[in-house]
């Protein structure tokens, strides 16, 4: 159990890590929601605030006021159980709360909640909420990320969002094979002390056949052999709704991949650079992610191979998909209310990532932890790592 | 003929107007664009500019240095004369520029244009490109005010853009129709030293059979008994294509209306009131206009019948639907090049309108004006005068 | 007004020419509905027969049994008054009543109706409700050829009709124009004895302007030289909204062309064959026809003009697009009740075409006939006349 | 291995039991496609035929001439390997080939292979891909038939097939859990003499859990429990994506329910019978299935689970949902070619569904046998077995 100093510390310094993630943001940056599945900074600000105003504040605090009666409208995201909300699509349409007000929104909402705390014995309920709040915020944190990076990425101007951030290292180790025994193996998270998931409960049994997994990630240069190889245009490496996939949008490369002047690019949060050959590729969908596998003679691991292998390589760069779609484990139930629906109502036509990604929030991820994207989505950091 | 001196006069407060018009604003408010035909304000700002720096001062000025090479791809709007730009629906997701880049962009145009104006013998082919863009400006005020209405209008807010504005007066006559004789009449713009559209020339002789004409507008008033008729459910007042579109939106009152405890508000630009009974109906489409005088047992005049009888009414306050398609002139030909995309190019399933509105820039009327947009429109400040 | 036994024959020889259009269909060609504009033909013949079961018989004739107390819900059309329908779009997933039942109701309600007729004095009402019956069917027998063309040019195998159906023929005269002086003439139907619908009547002046009128119809030869000229790739002949129709349908030649190893064919009823160079081009939309004239520097003639000329050349190959909009004439009143659904609630967004076609039913058309079609429609034997 | 005599005895009767499941249909029945996963039952006829002729005669018989040039674009289904055809949605526009060419195409295939087969000695090759098209047409004989009830049963006339298709027999078994024990059981069909499908090979251990599983299916009279308890109204125990779906569409009842004068009806083979109650549940979707187990506190039973119990409880009624999502056994590859085609590239964002159901072909299921569906179809023979 965590003292509630550091619960406190916690809670502050996640709070104040968000809004030092927008500093390099202008206002106009904060508004808009390219498509659907980008939200509006200025919405993720207020949706993470909306989290612990709702479920902590407004139910526990005595004689706490709402510091806007309007608010739960705007930002909440998808909690049936909480009342109407602004339709997803129409987030970036919002110009009002503006940037300001939700900061002031932001800084009430903190100040209230360390206030609170300051103030009573910190329930084992209100623990876990807190956790579940501060934990929420972290994963925005990273969707913060990628959102911005789409809006400036996808910006014709391509503006850059600093000058120091770093998406990508160079893994040094020679390629090799990791040779995984058959047999039963525990998958799930163990100690249950630690913050966790609903989803990752339930340590149990797996019986898995002898596999091999790569010890790295696939790098940039590998994947343009698949490019140049023109697997894009040929259906047999594809699943049927894949092959659909690329006629209808035109996909033929990563997202964010430029060629200019027969010269591969690629928008990063620097700005447009060079591809870099060695680093480990990004953006790019399970559809892909599986042909390349097939292409190769491979596969993409399972989730429980990966679990139970991961300690045999480094991981951390990217979210890498995994074959396995996402599934409740055997025993799971989800919470009552609200809460409750965080996670099992997307347990169909989902696959599972693992690992994390340069922008997962610190302290975000675990080898138990358990991502999830449709089959199609690119604009998180994600890649491959083969296995066999 | 203008004199050089007035035309920059009219130039540079044309351009000093439509930055007043966006003082109330947020910066917020200039970004987003909520439906296909509402342009993000700052989208306003730079298009008005690049006219002038796309049309004059790119072939006209010595040594003119665009202000930002990529600035003609996000302001172009539908000149496929010119070259790529930012798809329409796109225009809400950018970011960047930023609206103070933006107003960098028009200071240095408005600068630079009248650097030039005041250093040459304005030429008639500079005249009427100048009084082109002038007049492009301050049409281009009006869908400012109304999308700026429309943004701020859809927010679930409902902020208000200020307190003073007017949006409606009381036609304080009392009703009766004006009765015009069969005969010949003139139609068309006559005074060809005065600026105009190519729309509206080629003046040519209408024959019109008797008709009657209202001396004023259907009020609030009026249109409630529409709707309190039941109307809206009843297809035999709508063409077939209305009744559709009327079960796919689910439409029963004009745009902004809003009944809230069984009486009816609507937004104005001073934020959410009281339905003011006696003032002019607003906001609605042609559907909406053509089932009301049916149900009166009337009918819209055409453009002609308006025209030629205008000396006898007041107008202004809304643009007035006409049952006349948005056809050409006997004789008209479209300009060559790009200037000639202005208005030929829509002349094809669209309704005419006269009059003026509310927002109409000062100057930016007369009797032979045809605005025009399609029948499902209601963003714009639109009203019904009746026929018979 | 037309004696019993003429109005008997009428009536007869109407039902019977439908049923014989039919003849060369195999029963599969009934049932499809490739489009939502084309009907299936056992539609066609079910929906004609209704109209007289409705409108006649069920009200009239005494102790009339209506054939089956569903077809009308499969057989109405559009006619709201009348209640419940099939969607249209569902006219091809309706596999019963199957053919031999439909005929059977065919010749159930023709023998009824004859029996009725030839036992009663046929009063005004119901005489003219049977000419109403009669001239919609005939209506129906054109657009019946017009989908039966549409399923089998549109299939794979390019099924013929049969072998000796001609659709073009060759207009002998040298290219002229017609000159028509300026003034006032008098348009719309004016012997009210004779059948005419609603929209054609109130017979009225319209003042026109010198204009000049093409003594004949476009060939597919000239229409050729406009393809090869690569105006469907230049935006500048094109109206907005057909720049953004060529792009999202990619057409780039009338329906039914085929270019086969360089050489140009057509489908036509008695199968695919090359093109006829010589024959009046057809199956182009008014957008088409307009970018033509464009492209030749002329323009189409209004409805008036056509309608004020046609006694100086040959028409009755192609319907002519006009540059008219579908308008109500002055003191157009549509008809209470369902007959009144039938013109008035489609006087919007479309055009209106005038001539008639190679398979328009005999004594179906007339000088002051008004046709009517979407913009973008080209399934009908449409042609283009040239005026300036 | 199957002694020749017997191969051919399978092939003739598996060739005359298609057709004489459609027997009962007008040969209207057999051309309509009223959404795009029912496909025309000529098209099956076709299709299964096409399968024979593509796959052994056009490569293995010499000299075989094709019956028709075209009929591989007419027939083919989703094979990319093979080249263009007839767009899926488009199956249902298509008049010809007619019904009675159709039955030629089959007649002359079914001879030429019978002859084909009489004159050689059987190789391996041969013997897998007669088998291979064998049970794709049985796999078929059961869509024909669920096509079939789709057209018929949608037909507002609502047609009977038959007078004595038994679509349900009651389970006479009292309710009870059947407990199975933690540990590792085999999974995979075994006997590889037998004709199996690549998607189920790969005998593997899984390790499960303890878990019950219901002796039998759920019944209408308690599928009808839920929808009286509202829970098609409450998101609590759906999906997310089954949420929308809900609203998308407005569905709160299976396919083919009706309720008329507060009784409910089902439509069934024979026509449109009231409701029977203790047969078990059919034609609901995966989400449908998976609510209803929310709602009784259980949940659906994994595909393992389910085949490692199969032997204790009866099956074959309906389809079962199962939790699993369609994934690669172990060790699964591809066949290379367009057979390859066959299973592995649907494997991503489908459920798994084990048994079989009342129209399943003769010995065309098997405990290893895997089918699959997409998560919102419900035209299939579908029901529920709840596990916990």
């Amino acid at each position: 159990m965590i003292a509630t100093k550091n619960l406190v510390t916690l809670f502050t310094e996640t709070r104040s890590k968000t809004e030092q993630l927008c500093k390099p943001l202008e206002i106009e940056d904060y508004v808009v929601q390219p498509i659907v599945d980008v939200s509006p900074p200025k919405w993720h600000l207020g949706h993470t605030t909306w989290f612990f105003e709702e479920f902590i504040l407004k139910h526990h605090k005595p004689n706490y006021k709402l510091f806007h009666p309007d608010f739960a409208f705007a930002f909440n995201s998808y909690y049936e159980s909480i009342g109407k909300r602004v339709v997803r699509t129409d987030r970036g349409n919002m110009s009002r709360p503006g940037v300001a007000q939700v900061y002031d929104y932001r800084h009430y909402v903190t100040n209230e909640l360390k206030d609170f705390l300051e103030t009573i014995d910190i329930s084992k309920e209100i623990e876990h909420l807190l956790l579940m709040g501060i934990h929420h915020e972290k994963q925005h944190q990273e969707l913060l990320m990628t959102d911005i990076k789409y809006i400036l990425g996808n910006n014709s101007f391509q503006p850059k969002y600093d000058d120091h951030f770093i998406e990508s290292t160079t893994e040094k180790e020679k390629f090799k094979w990791i040779s995984m025994g058959e047999g039963i193996y525990e998958i799930g998270h163990t100690n249950l002390e630690e913050f966790h998931y609903d989803n990752e409960i339930g340590r149990h049994k797996v019986y898995l056949h002898k596999y091999e997994i790569a010890n790295k990630l696939v790098t940039n240069a590998e994947y343009l052999e698949f490019i140049k190889a023109g697997i894009y245009n040929d259906f047999n490496y594809w699943h049927a709704e894949a092959w659909e996939w690329l006629k209808e949008t035109g996909i033929s490369q990563p997202m964010y991949w430029h060629k200019i002047d027969e010269n591969w690019h690629h928008y990063t949060l620097n700005g447009l650079k060079p591809l870099t050959m060695d680093s480990p590729v990004k953006h790019i969908s399970y559809f892909e992610a599986f042909a390349y596998a097939q292409w190769k003679g491979c596969r993409l691991p399972t989730e429980f191979e990966w679990e139970a292998s991961q300690n045999n390589f480094k991981w951390g760069q990217r979210w890498e998909w995994t074959e396995s779609a996402y599934l409740p484990y055997p025993g799971y139930k989800k919470a009552p209310g609200a809460i409750g629906e965080y996670n099992g109502k997307f347990m169909v036509n989902q696959k599972v990532l693992r690992g994390a990604s340069v922008v997962t929030a610190s302290k975000h991820t675990r080898p138990t932890y358990r991502n999830f994207f449709h089959t199609n989505l690119r604009w998180q950091y994600t890649g491959i790592r083969l296995a066999k």
